[in-house]
């Protein structure tokens, strides 16, 4: 069963918690990070499969180095780093901390073995626990500037290390699927059963100037900052994720083969690499098949469409007479028609999969009055948006080397979001950005479609 | 003397001049294509010098294919093709017109030859001279629909063959500079010397609704479209473009070597190609020199600084502590403070080449009251924005093959406004979406500086 | 027609001969390169195909380029170099003597223009003919070792000419073959019907010690060199080249799709380029048809296969059960079965293409006591051997910069014999050594059997 | 202590031998290559560090499918395949056998693991146990063609192995290389000391007519057949290896900055991959440190120089005024001056690093009138011809799948002498043909010279 992180995070939060509920948000993400690597062995967690992708124990090594770069060497006095080389070896992409090891040769690190990147992990834990325990923490809400910005530090290595714990899994997954003997990663927890869906319906939101970002309560990275005005037209959007069902009517279309479907660049993309289908699909005898983390399978209809990449969502889009939504009509559709709080499938679920829109319960009678609700708007899959990522009006990168964190990625990217079937619970809200380039789809990333109000793209 | 089109463009025009008019403007813009190739031999048109430039021969053959293949094989009755094969050889990017000839393999036709081109120009021109002299032409006031679609697309023919003239110019200027003879295209036409500059004032713009998009006033293409409104929040503009002088400062304080001023991906870039300054510096004895279409020449420090990349722009602005414009932002910028005509450094000067800012005239003592003008917004270089190219709310591409003009373009790409020296002066507007790759360099591109409304990013 | 250098070459001839005959041969030798551009354009001679291929005016300056440079600037007092920079810009391969232009973007000088490069050549021959009439010439029997020296590279350089007539040749071949006009070079000088070819007979060579290099009489370059003996079995060679019909049952019975018959190397390279016949064959709805210099046309089955790789001719060979020959045998062979002089289908024929065998004319009775005669040995095509490339037993490159010529390329070629169509008559000998890397297929390359004495591989 | 399989193999050997013996040479040969990866860990044994090199895992799974292929299947009634995935899994390029996993993708197969592909050693190894002690064996003397050819199967099989330990040793080493904490394959067996090294002298053969390949006693690869004529002229050739000391006086001297010692392909190479010194060597603070399978230590110049390609044998070669031997010489100068068994610094010793020349004993008064010694012929380092590896005269393939082992490589390789220290010492021979391509540089590959009889290259 999986580690739930249940426990409140949030900038204010940290702050504000005695040290014990921080520690213990702690080790509840520490423990779900190798909770992930338990169904690996310590072959499976040393192999790269794509530069794009990075070993599992990679991810357990670099998300200590985190902790042990930016929180333990300032601000743990006496504070002993494990590993000399590990500074390098580790580091990912922060320049400002010194040199990194090769991104596509993270897959040659045989050593250090995952026992010793288990051993640096106790190492950091160990660490962690003595400044958490410290006095500091204890009278963390007297503290100046400089304690309140370690405790976001905490907080941000803690969100850092859930960003990783999906990357396990999607990584994890890549590297399964190129292997001809298609090895399960875990066993499916719960039986998927051909579903019926529920018909997909247009809500509309009408045209407002809307409020995006981050509202100042509880964590947010500071792609999310400032919170600001955005003139948003009216639109409609569907009430849930575009199926496989519908997703195989546009391949049996010819929409694989159509170039006015598609940007030139996705054109060019699908020609180039022989697309034909979402990653992870393949052709059997009855039909499409996938490759999931719980093995391979006929493709199911009713679940959501995945592995897509913002291509193949632009031109299902289109081929629809719809479009995709905008960063700022999704998180408008949110606060709108979601008013239930966070929930979904989810990482903490262990399923790994995006299952079918289950209808809302029409249960309570009162709720007829109610707004129609935007089912899977959480979990599931991550919804690629229209919006490029590019900083909000007034963004300003966190000062120091982990404000290499957002800021640095902001061209050439598309921002998805909602979450995924592999994101933690506790890591996502209304606001966050996500992001992925044009042509990524081994992430959990489906559709939704959206419509201008007079229901024109 | 270059041809100057000076002749009222645009939709509106098109469908109200008399055939006349429309007759004029065309051979105008077609006399304009074959001056800009008049310094150039066969050879020099023939060869392509990457995979993002064509031979300048290429460009005078796609231009009239434009014409043939959607004004006159449709339009005009018994009109016979000049060459069969030349459908497929001189087709761009239009798919649903057929195959194309693979665009780095441009430079490979050595036939057919220029002076065939030339033929093939000829040939387009007395078919299209009967088209706008024929009846339907004559009587257009009253045409029906189709006759407006047929007029538009006279017009989009001419536009269309506008951008590529400057195109001739950047593609030439490219494999020009390839050659270690550096050769010269043309003597200067005017003399280049030192000038002071005006210094680098900030003009305020508040916060508003904004209208951006083409007016419906003269002739758009569709990714102007709708006009709509925008928030746009309060900011400041750099009232000039920024200078080779300035620019040198950023490479002296070591701009090309600290990750920290780039995009992720722009460093990468930066470090893969060894950028150390914009395209076309070379280092010398005395400092850095630079190629121009007027051959190889000290660097003026006076004039603005070209040919740099998305990339430069944005990591030059970062080190300066503001930003870029976003394309909303300078559109209302252009319309605030840009209360004259469309006047600057255009193609139509000959100059081919960026000049430095020259002071508004302080001569008109009523002009005191007015708010302070943006030099250099047309013409000189084209100005990155920060805004990803993306359609407009409500957009939706033209219908039929000329649908594939600007639509499918709209990914990766960054919007440049505000023409150049190679630009028809005719030909831009202040609703005018120019886009490029963020690591494109060989366009006259350059930097306006922006800020938020209290002076931070 | 062509201009035909009947004229005796050979270390010995340039040495002996009045400076009259040597300064004709010279003539003729630069009069033949130019005749064979003259059915192209300024165009045609500009443009480069790939990166193995050079234009056609890149081969016009760099043999020019190959007298000032080694002959000129050493020898003849008072010369002045045409450009400065040519220096640089038409040096192919020379390290010793200086920088070059990178070979793949030769294809990029549209300056200088033809016309300059025919200006080129008119001054070096100027300043070539004022050296051959100097008194070292008049009186060149009683030169001494300088005086010899440059007698060996006048004929060096003319011999270098010849070669890149040939390239000139296959170059501008690979380039109109690339243009969907699939352009003529030059009509054709002779009729070309279907021929009945002699069947292939097998040619017993006993066992012997063979000698294999040059002779010493005539020129030779110095990779012919030393004489040398070698121990050759006992084989059989191939009466004729291999024909197009005889390659086809080859291609008919899946030869492209049998990894068995094929090197590794080459299956991979059948793979990546997707290799399905020779060069310059393309499917057509009557059976293949193949692009020529006089244009695109029915395969003929009598012609002999031309245009394939080594690892074609190698695969070929494996499939009839037979293999090639190593090249000395070819030259074992040549000396004992070839008693005629040289003669053959060379490129003073003007055919440029391989033609199909003709039988020994059974003329003469007295012939019959003769041992067979090896037909098509000279010209039509190269005839690929098995032996890499590499120095004779006491090899040594020529002292200085010309010693580049040709033994920093022995690796990872194999050696050519024979001569082909577009060879010039007078420049091949049963000595020659030409060497390709085993995927080239631009040159007019064939297939020439052999089998060890038993009928055995 | 590794596993020295003393005992004689040969196809003479397996058909006479008792079964008994065979058998304890089979087991032999498969616990050695266990022994090999007993240092190494799981994760170690799966990953792949660049396309040329194999994981260990895939050395140990793929030596047992060649048995389970080519012995078992055919031949042991009722064998039960271990997994019918290894089947492709586990072919490295035999395409008469069927399908193969891509060679670039062997690293990504964490799965089997390495336990189940000890396990799949077990279920081979038991199963070749019952073969061997069948009836067909024990009766193998009066076996017919048949059994002849299963002997002989067996056989390859072994030999198959033996190569690839010796892989498995080049293999981990290159991934270790790449690891920044430079692990250690195994401490050090015994003591490098500087040791001062013989003289090199250069030893002459005379002219002859040599007889080159497998004499039929013992074991051979089809390769090494058939045993042939050949004219040897008259040679030197040096004493011993060059050392890493010599060689440092090459790189000092500007070897890898001077083109005119290196073929043309080499010199691009030098430049592309900017290669300084051999593989595995750093520059450091004292002086030049090279990476060994006991780690990270300086380069000792008694050694002799190691990892280097055949063009910077060619090139240190020409650079000394001499020349690399033929493959013909090497064997001749063996037999004629190596008259004492194979011996020398194998793999049995366990030293994996080549070791300093020991001047040959002058103990034995007698031994005076004995020609002098060629030190280092066996082991060490295996020894770059000037050899092309081609097919002898009258050679053929072995017939069936394993006819793929050889003679398909034979193209753009050259021949290697003599073995190294991570060869096999019952592996090796005097007709011993390994061959690799010219730029590889991760075998145990050195230089011996040679030069022509008068001293010249």
């Amino acid at each position: 069963m999986p580690v739930t992180s249940a426990l409140p995070l949030g900038a204010g939060a940290a702050r504000k918690a005695s040290s014990a509920v921080t520690a213990a948000a702690y080790r509840g993400i520490r423990a779900q990070s190798e909770f992930l690597c338990q169904p690996l062995s310590a072959e499976d967690c040393a192999v790269q499969s794509m530069a794009d992708a990075s070993p599992a124990k990679w991810h357990l090594a670099h998300t200590s180095w985190f902790y042990e770069t930016f929180v333990l060497e300032p601000s743990l006095p006496g504070y002993r780093s494990f590993h000399p080389q590990f500074k390098v070896l580790f580091n990912s992409y922060y320049n400002a901390v010194g040199d990194k090891h090769p991104r596509p040769e993270r897959g040659l690190l045989s050593r250090p073995a995952l026992s010793e990147v288990i051993a640096y992990r106790r190492h950091v834990d160990a660490a962690m626990d003595r400044l958490l325990q410290s006095q500091w923490v204890q009278s963390a809400e007297d503290a100046g500037a400089r304690d309140a910005a370690l405790c976001a530090l905490i907080e941000l290595g803690m969100h850092h290390e859930q960003q990783h714990q999906e990357l396990i899994l999607t990584d994890i997954k890549h590297l399964l699927s190129r292997n001809p003997l298609r090895p399960v990663y875990r066993a499916p927890a719960m039986k998927t059963g051909a579903a019926s869906v529920p018909a997909l319906e247009w809500l509309a939101c009408p045209e407002r100037i809307a409020l995006a970002g981050s509202d100042g309560n509880g964590f947010a990275f500071d792609n999310e900052l400032p919170r600001h005005r955005v003139f948003v037209h009216g639109f409609q959007i569907a009430s849930r994720l575009v199926t496989n069902g519908e997703y195989l009517a546009f391949i049996e279309n010819g929409g694989y083969r159509r170039p006015e479907l598609w940007m030139s660049e996705g054109w060019d993309r699908v020609r180039a690499q022989r697309w034909q289908a979402p990653l992870y699909w393949e052709p059997g005898g009855q039909g499409w098949r996938q490759f999931t983390l719980d093995g391979q399978r006929a493709v199911d209809p009713a679940e959501p469409v995945c592995h897509v990449s913002w291509f193949e969502a632009d031109a299902y889009a289109r081929w629809t007479g719809a479009r995709l939504p905008s960063e700022f009509e999704w998180e408008t559709a949110v606060s709108e028609l979601e008013n239930d709080p966070v929930q979904g499938n989810f990482s903490d679920d262990a399923r790994y999969h995006p299952a079918p829109a289950v209808p809302a319960a029409p249960a309570v009678p009162a709720r007829t009055s109610l707004p129609p609700r935007l089912l899977q708007a959480w979990g599931d899959c991550w919804e690629w948006t229209s919006s490029a990522y590019s900083p909000y009006p007034g963004f300003s990168v966190t000062a120091g080397a982990v404000g290499e964190y957002n800021g640095k990625f902001m061209s050439n990217q598309y921002v998805l979001r909602g979450g995924s079937c592999a994101t933690p619970r506790s890591h996502i809200r209304a606001s966050y950005r996500n992001f992925f380039p044009s042509a990524a789809r081994w992430q959990f990333s489906g559709i939704r479609l959206a419509r201008d109000q007079d229901g024109a793209r």
